[in-house]
Order: structure tokens, then C-alpha cells, then sequence
């Protein structure tokens, strides 16, 4: 009991007071539950794996996206994390494939770009560009389109630029997602930062 | 006092305790301090005007952004309130002009074009194409642009695409200030609606 309290306690937002909860909790279930929990628990690492093509977690690889028959695969939105793809899927809007890059430049924090799955990204982009086919004698998708879709930060930022300057210089067209005034939201209450974004990207009608 | 607190309950976001309290704090201040503030109050309504022009409000008519020599008068932003004008001048970034709408069309608030500075603007924008020369003899400026600034709500997109037929029409350039993730959110964090906005507007790099 005493261990799985510190376990529990260990998570993020869950203090000793609500591991205790938890513990009493799953003491009160039936066996074939709490063991339904801990498998559960246990398979998490050992089934998830992530897509060799696109770096999204998945069950599966190549990923449920990568191999979507219905997708667009030239065009290839660049995200953070698998949670930002996450966000972007669960809006129904999206039709092309996604490339994650499993963080993004930080130099503060130590974060380099070797440190994400940068090189994939460009050689998925060149091989796609050249069209050829590997060694495996599979045919690659034609890319025609890179969306920048890093977070709207400092670091997010900094991130795009690196990509904008090593994708260009293959060749491939390059775009970001927009950036300006959040919609339902109120020009009184937004940032000077937000404004000027709203400002500089202003579009024509 | 009863009357005083009574009026200041009026006040939003000031109820009956918080008015009690500001009418003690006044009898507790010099005769002159509070005949300052009786004075401020009187000559709230009193010398502030609308400016002719922009019909922001304002002590002097036109208003000091109108006759700012240092401003392009070609370039006017298009705002909901006074208020918004506030937003966009304490970014320092924009140098063009304003026209303010005093609200946005809003039918089930019974608020119609009509109801707005609509009639004006395009009279503005005619006479600054034209480039004629009023019956007064002054030359008005020629407009160049007309950057829609409504909010990016329901209500807003609403007079926005109002504004974009009419100024069309009359064969202006209108632009719009631009939508998408705010500066500084995640992707996680932001609704389905900015996404879309994000996506739908995304920028060639």
C-alpha cells in the first residue's frame, strides 16, 4: 500500500492525500480490475512504439495517418509533440500527414537540432522531392508542401526559422500556420505581441 | 451620503459595500479634493466630443490622430470601439489612421448598419478616392487601404464581411487584420475555431 501511495504521488497533480484516495480506491475494486489497471499500466512502453516515417506514437508502424489512403501525403505539417498533433487531428480539418518533431530548439534548456528528428524530417523531404525509391523498392509520396505548424513561442519560433532556412534550401515549397488574433476573442483584451502579429500578417480581402 | 451611494452602486462592478466604502473615503478627503472630482465627472460628458472624422472620441475635433502629420493618412483601420483604437495605439506599431464603427451590426441586438459609422466611412473613403476637394477647399487625403480591425467574433466577422462588399464596391483595397494562434498559446491549448483559422490562413514562407 505504502509503495503504491509514493507511486501514485509521483504523477503530476496527484499529492500524497489523493494517491491515498487512489490506493483505498482500487483496494475496494474487484481483482480482475486493479489487474486490468496494472496491465494496462504495464503494456503502455512495451506497445507503444513511434512511426518510423512520421515519429507520432502509435501501436502500428508505419502510423494509422502515415498509411491513410485517403490523406494527402505531399503535404506534411511539422509539429512539437504528438499531443500538438493530437490537437490538430481531433479538428477534422486536417488532410495531409504530420512529421514530429519530438520537441523543439531550445538552446536554453540544451536542446539542440540534433537532439530532434530534423534530419528525417529533411531527408523525408528530399527523398520525397526526388521522388526515388529506396532500397526497400517502395515508391515515396511526392511532397509538395511543408507546413510549420511549431507552437506560437519564443522557442517555437526560433525552431520555424531553422526549418524555413533548411527546407527552402531543398527546394520545397514551405508555408506556417497563421498566426494573429484568436477567434472569439476581443481586441481589447489581447497582447501588443498578438497585435502585431494581427498587424504584420494582415491579409487581403 | 445615501444618494452618493446610491449613485455610485449604479457603477459596474461596484455594489452597495464597495459604494459605502468610496462615499467614507470621500468625506474623508480635503473639500478641494473632492470638488476636483465632482469637476472631473461634470466635465466628462461636457468636452468630449466625437471627431468628425474618425469619430473617435476626443477633446479637440478632428481628433490628434487625424491631424498627426507624421501619420499616412492613406491607410485607415476600421474598429469596433474606442476602445479598440486604444488597444491598437498602445502597440506603438501602427501608423496609419482609424475610423471608429461605434459598434458592429449585431441583429439580435436590433443593431443594423445603419446604426453605425458605416455611411461615413464609405462617404470617407469615396471622397479620398476621388481625391476631390470638399466644399470647404480642403484637400482630403487619398486612401490607399482600408484595413478591417472589427473583432474576431460572430458579431465581428458579420460587419467585417458587410464592410469588405461595401468598401469593395467602391474599389478600394481592403485588407484585414490577420487570424490565427495568438502569440505565446500551444496548440494544445487553443480551440477547434483558431486552429481552423490557423490552417485556412497559413503564410508561404
Amino acid at each position: 500500500m505504502n509503495r503504491l501511495v509514493e507511486q501514485f504521488s509521483r504523477l503530476p497533480g496527484i499529492g500524497k492525500r489523493s494517491a491515498e484516495r487512489l490506493a483505498f480506491h482500487l483496494l475496494k475494486q474487484s481483482d480482475e480490475q486493479v489487474a486490468e489497471l496494472a496491465s494496462a499500466i504495464g503494456d503502455l512502453k512495451r506497445s507503444t512504439k513511434q512511426c518510423s516515417v512520421c515519429f507520432n506514437l502509435t501501436d502500428a508502424d508505419p502510423c494509422s495517418v502515415c498509411t491513410d489512403p485517403n490523406r494527402t501525403q505531399g503535404l506534411v505539417m511539422v509539429v512539437e509533440q504528438p499531443s500538438d498533433l493530437l490537437s490538430i487531428e481531433q479538428t477534422g480539418l486536417y488532410k495531409g500527414v504530420f512529421h514530429v518533431l519530438m520537441g523543439r530548439v531550445a538552446p536554453l534548456d540544451g536542446i539542440e537540432p540534433g537532439d530532434l528528428t530534423i534530419a528525417a524530417l529533411l531527408e523525408r523531404v528530399q527523398n520525397g522531392l526526388a521522388g526515388t525509391s529506396q532500397g526497400d523498392g517502395a515508391d515515396r509520396p511526392r511532397i509538395e508542401e511543408v507546413i510549420i505548424g511549431t507552437n506560437p513561442t519564443l522557442e517555437g519560433d526560433g525552431t520555424a526559422l531553422y526549418l524555413v532556412e533548411k527546407l527552402t534550401a531543398l527546394g520545397v515549397r514551405v508555408s506556417r500556420l497563421a498566426r494573429g488574433l484568436p477567434y472569439g476573442s476581443n481586441m481589447e483584451m489581447v497582447s501588443k505581441a498578438v497585435l502585431a502579429d494581427a498587424m504584420d500578417g494582415r491579409q487581403p480581402m
